[in-house]
């Protein structure tokens, strides 16, 4: 086998529904490339979900499932990987309680994306209303006296938050999803995480967590994860924004072959490229940035564009030829996939088992360790 | 079968070690009869040992196993309960992982008891230095601004606390211990627990759980448990200071005979009454509070000693003959049960699956309420 087995990857996704072209380009393409070079554990993190959305639970388990379709879609291979439903998996929340034990609250609270996401909160809740918030932490020392304060602050027309509004935003799970997600990536003693510039500092906790255990029971059984920065490509949505279901402005991945063709024709273009042999700009056109991932020639269709040598409508349905075939692909693997819920629930218990088994392994590891009966 | 099983009692105890009678006669005498008459579910909580023991799991396994031969000593008996060790049921920090992401970080941090067992812990750490501790937490708000602000002071000639002797304090497991607790409790759906006054504060944090969970989930498979106030005797230590292994002053459960009857003789008496026909003062005599618990003619020997009419050298060896069944027939029990290894681990495994069961019926209706995959 030429994978390098050494090299563990563990990465998950939060069950948000379908996924979209936006999610196939940013992240899901870059794990079926993995999973050819490394021994890889893909998980749908259902238990994340609820650590931002506890209150709104009605589609995660529909929503956990059209995405593992939508993977198998894509080219992960249970042949090659193992991808498994995050709360199917109880040895994740053993090891997490475990480790919860040995980390500083005041790591989670210092953790910047703690601030980011519950601003996310914030402004969902109070969406529309161009909520300005402020979220201090503090910390001083004087002498023997340590005094932690945080401050919420919320302007721009809104009443004052009431306790039950605090306290809905600042729940136990909430405050430790950076412990669940070191849990994820130590349970399969990952030796690399794929990670987005923006999530380096939860591999700075987990790499934390690793070796406060090691200090604390000189242990080297949990292995320090690396982080892994992958190039992916971003492609926007039809309109030019983020692509992104609340925007209405996606392509799904696996959807139907002529749906996609409309809608690559509505595409953004130039605003200043009126007629067809008008020069262009290819920056910020959203048709150049598929361009740029489904066409060889990119370099040579800039050209043509600043030139003025082609109108628009002729570069869109060129695209749409480009990308034709993986679209018909997608479709009709996507077809399949769906088609037959008992198959996909029976694979899903057996690549569980897999990651079972693995979990268990590094479970009973730091239960001995830690000298549980 | 006569029992009450609508009625689920639920209650656990820290691997401390062996037990002492205080132990016996302040808690596990209780569950005894409990057995009897409700179906129940006893637990050595290893994992809750954690929370505040993270750094010290050398003897935990061991505690652990000492303890359940305690248990067996004493009278419970697997055919009439469930008495299992916490951290072998996974289904346990599966309902402490999903329950936690609806507890308020806020209910957690007004527990009484948080403050309660920081300061134990800070006194523990600087035994022997009279620290002087306070620990304030307030919450002040104003218009749209809430500040949460906690105050540690050290005096006493304690130099400054570190940052990472506070992190050390502070972990997320320890501030998460009231939903672990209430977490064994719902996951059998108890009825009622056997509470000390001390401990309300920890059953109503279960009940506001179980509201909560009622609230956002519109569901009522969740039971909110009343607390069970028993009447349980405390017995002091040898020296009448409270029993207790650090101060070397208890008398052991299953201890031999020989050794218990020389251990009564050592116990403290009315230091007023010198001689054997002088006056003495049964309130505060260590020899009187046992002999309220063994002594069936109690208030006849206290009148005996208010007149002079025996010392307490006979004293001690009446309340010793009043003893000796018990202390014998324990001796000889946990000579037995702590013969075989092999024996209590098959006795345990067996419990355990049957708690599993149990626990899992919970599990599974909260994961199907909560709409995981």
């Amino acid at each position: 086998m030429s994978k390098e087995e050494n090299n563990i990857i563990v990465s998950g996704m939060r069950p948000t529904g379908r996924l979209h072209l936006g999610n196939y380009h940013g992240a899901l393409k870059n794990w079926v490339d993995l999973q050819d070079k490394y021994k890889c554990y893909f998980f749908v993190a259902d238990l994340h979900a609820l650590t931002t959305a506890y209150d709104r639970t009605e589609n995660i388990a529909n929503n956990s499932y059209e995405m593992v379709i939508d993977w198998l879609t894509a080219g992960l291979d249970s042949k090659k990987c193992t991808l498994f439903i995050q709360s199917h998996i109880p040895q994740v929340s053993e090891l997490n309680l475990l480790l919860g034990m040995i980390t500083p609250v005041g790591w989670l609270l210092r953790n910047p994306s703690y601030k980011e996401q519950l601003t996310e909160i914030f402004k969902k809740k109070y969406a529309g209303q161009e909520a300005n918030i402020k979220i201090e932490r503090a910390e001083q020392r004087e002498g023997g006296v340590v005094q932690l304060s945080q401050k919420v602050t919320l302007a721009g027309g809104l009443s004052e938050l009431t306790e039950q509004e605090l306290n809905e935003l600042a729940v136990y799970g909430f405050l430790g999803y950076p412990v669940l997600m070191a849990t994820d990536i130590l349970i399969h003693k990952a030796s690399m995480v794929p990670v987005g510039q923006d999530q380096v500092a939860h591999l700075e906790i987990a790499r934390d967590i690793v070796r406060r255990f090691k200090d604390i029971y000189h242990s080297d059984i949990l292995v320090e994860p690396k982080p892994l920065l992958t190039k992916v490509s971003r492609v926007p949505g039809l309109d030019g924004r983020k692509m992104s279901k609340s925007y209405n402005n996606t392509i799904e991945l696996g959807e139907d072959v002529d749906a996609v063709r409309k809608k690559v024709m509505t595409m953004f273009t130039d605003p200043n490229k009126k007629r067809a042999n008008d020069p262009g700009n290819p920056d910020g056109c959203v048709v150049f940035s598929f361009h740029k991932i489904y066409n060889p020639d990119y370099e040579k269709r800039c050209a043509e564009c600043k030139a003025g040598a082609l109108g628009c409508v002729q570069c869109k349905k060129d695209l749409f030829a480009f990308m034709e075939p993986e679209v018909k692909e997608f479709n009709e693997k996507r077809k399949i996939f769906s088609s037959d819920r008992a198959e996909i629930e029976k694979l899903l218990q057996g690549e569980a088992k897999e990651a079972m088994r693995s979990a268990q392994v590094t479970l009973d590891e730091v239960r001995k360790t830690m000298r549980l009966a």
